[in-house]
């Protein structure tokens, strides 16, 4: 699964992160997507960035307070002043000798952000290894559809 | 905009929720969503709720440090155990003369839980208000061309 | 319950804000209050205000985590460069099939401050609804009774 | 200012806990008062107690981001399952020569709580040190005249 | 650098995590590694472990906000009940086009503790990488150190 | 045990500080100490300070939840541009008759910086008290020591 451009962030869930069933709250793994989001295009910008939409969030498996869990963000698709940003977040018990399982994923669109708080211009993108090339053409035909829809 | 199963929640941004630019991180945002999706779930389940997907969810405006935001979350459309809940986001500059403006929307799935940790039935819905049967209108046709996609 | 200068903020009581018998902090639900009266003020005077006094915070019913929590922060009298804001907090059970109910309420002092750090003049504030009115004639007897004590 | 029951706290207040001006906001003043006041009641009834009411808590003098704030709380009452304690703050510039100075101070009533979800008993008390006896005169005296208002 | 017992955490450092200068306060950065070096040691033991000493913390690089912070936690050492973690820490410049630097590192040793609160056996470890045969020298090295100095 | 630089903060151990067991995180301890030195070598330096290294930091007991935990720091020694702060941790059961038991402590090496980024001298210190002569022999010892292990 080689990417040039990629993030990986992983944190222990916390009893205060969850509801009274052990269930971490939504609201907290997609706030850490975001967060990974970000990290991975400012990575690609190498300036300040903001998250312009997310689609198609859909949560596989539920995750529990204890879970180590790790987001792996990569650059998928690359537009003018745009990223298009696929996370994925595995889960993985501690306790267990099981390894961590895919629980989610999701594509988030960011935007690289001027010192004037404008959009900016980002360099331009070349997918190269197998993984890039797969990513590539998802991203493109759904920012392709997208638009159409409109 | 009359509805009977909504919760609306408000907060001001602080410092540490933004990147240095003064900018709100999405994530936060999400989070907050996240937290008023739950609670309208909650009000209509009377039950414990995991949020299962997140759809559409798109930025407008960028949400500053200092703002006052509100999170509206409504029932649009309710299935066997889920429930498709809409969540808007106004953010209100307080030192300013202006009001509150649109900042983002999205649609959050919701499912309810029994104690068991499986979902479990809610309630049959059928919208009565003008703001209840066009919120209804447009989720099912979401439901059905996300079906037919599969 | 009709007033031009109110601000409602809402948020979900989460078990790191309890002590371990389930009674949210009393702490935590002041910190809430004091962000809807500073809210309310800026609303007010449309510049940063800081938290002078707080009177008569009285409990009525304790609320546990869990519960959706309302604080309502309305202005109720104004002086030079202070206003009085009225806080009123509600709770409500999601799970159950009760409403809100009144929690506590208190007086909060908040004065407006000019760039320099100094108190500023806040505009002049002439009640006009039913609520508006009755909100003024309490808060203006109190001050009343607070300057003659001294 | 000797007393057999009294809790010191301190903490360093953070930027997080500040508005945009490097004011410390009133809420989190109170949060850690009512830290304090719940440490404090503990070490006297040895068993749970919330926050029943807070009586004129005036802020002196403004808390600055950086600062060292120090709450002494001290029983300064104790009713039949009530206990009035009585909370001082103290903030201290680390990079200046100057020692800390009271910024403000206010009255907490806590309730002993049982298992049981029911307020309980406390042992009585009995001033002895000079300072418990100031303190008490003044707690008794306030104590009376709320009774009398109503 | 090839070892079977490791556990990768990054985290962005954000605003309130540093002093007003923008350096990370290194009491965040030793809580960061406390998680590693605890979801390391649970992920060699399958069981609740707690941190019972950490040495040799030290700092090469200061740590500034806005940096992505990675921690790698590997088991060094196995004794009876406890485990060496190593513990360094990897600070990154997103803006920068230079990669992560090592900033930081330090030994915590971990004890395995069973349900009745009491140090419970961890199984036996053998180092079979390089890697894992060069921490274990050193480690051992220390260990026995440590134990002729009492 | 007096002492001229020394600095006492104390907090109450709350749920989201600790593990399913409920013993509160080593790096959370670690955190609050650091907050210690870092106020306590403010106090001795007047001016920023940041973490360089920490030795010796050893878990003589569990802490629990709900316990109030004090860390008392103490300038030790103090080199050109670097302060050792001695830092002890005890912990009390605010429900049980017992009094705060040593739970833990560390030596922190503090250095201050000049506004440049870079470190910047401090006033040279003669230990007066029995307690600081103490500390200081301690510490100079361990200097010494370390600087022949290089």
């Amino acid at each position: 699964m080689d990417a040039r451009y990629q993030v990986v962030m992983s944190q222990l869930m916390l009893p205060h992160q969850a509801n009274p069933a052990g269930n971490v709250h939504g609201g907290e793994i997609m706030k850490f997507m975001d967060n990974a989001a970000f990290a991975c295009a400012m990575k690609y910008a190498h300036c300040n960035c903001v998250t312009a939409r997310v689609d198609e969030l859909v949560f596989h498996l539920p995750i529990f307070v204890g879970a180590l869990v790790t987001c792996k963000a990569t650059i998928a698709y690359v537009g003018t002043t745009s990223m298009d940003v696929y996370v994925e977040v595995f889960s993985e018990d501690m306790t267990s000798h099981n390894g961590p399982e895919k629980a989610l994923c999701a594509h988030f669109t960011m935007v690289a952000m001027g010192r004037s708080g404008k959009a900016q211009k980002v360099p331009p993108y070349q997918p190269e290894t197998e993984y890039e090339k797969q990513l590539y053409a998802e991203a493109e035909a759904k920012t392709i559809a997208r638009k159409q829809k409109k």
